[in-house]
């Protein structure tokens, strides 16, 4: 008969890398940052397409813009420490964000971040 | 029993007014002329807004406002003849044609149109 302990089944799952205080201000800076750069993009690039507004289907592709965009950040800005990884691996891959920024954080989850900007990026090839 | 002839199943159906091969050519070019019209409105103020946004709020403001009219204008234009009446009383009522544009349609058919105007004015009141 199995008998998990008690620890086993809380928080943090198996597998899942504990961050410490200091990496999460680390983390909340990088997230924050490559968020803040990815949405200014979206609206220097709203505006480009508003102003060469010229005929009626203009609008409806510059609706359809803004609603891919915001759902694509809604899907990858997830600010869940399970996640984390993922979330950074994704921004590196898309180059939003860089290495240096990750600075702070444990060679750990360094390397669980790097290792799915590799897989993402060997999808992508 | 009833044996309802073969016309009274056919378009034009019971009540619906018949339009002549001149008064359609004037209900497209009033029709086209008032989407038109609306249309212009939108890309101005789409072209206003996106000058405007200065935080990412304003983008999701601009693409609630794109899908907002471009379902209004879907509802609105429809170009059906079982439908004219309704829309040229709507579109008067709203301001966004006026009485000139439709000369050439039959007195019936403008007394239907006055009428859902004034129906929709007096229901706005």
């Amino acid at each position: 008969m199995t008998c998990p302990s008690a620890t086993q089944d809380r928080y943090p799952y198996q597998n899942e890398p504990i961050w410490s205080r200091s990496e999460k201000t680390v983390a909340r800076t990088a997230f924050d940052a490559a968020l803040k750069r990815e949405l200014q993009e979206i609206m220097q690039e709203a505006k480009r397409m508003a102003n060469q507004i010229s005929r009626p289907a203009d609008l409806w592709d510059l609706e359809h813009y803004l609603t891919q965009r915001r759902k694509e950040i809604d899907r990858k800005y997830e600010y869940k420490y399970s996640q984390l990884t993922h979330v950074f691996g994704r921004l590196l891959h898309e180059q939003r964000l860089c290495e240096e920024e990750l600075r702070g954080l444990r060679e750990d989850k360094l390397k669980l971040i790097r290792s799915f900007a590799t897989f993402l990026s060997e999808d992508a090839a």
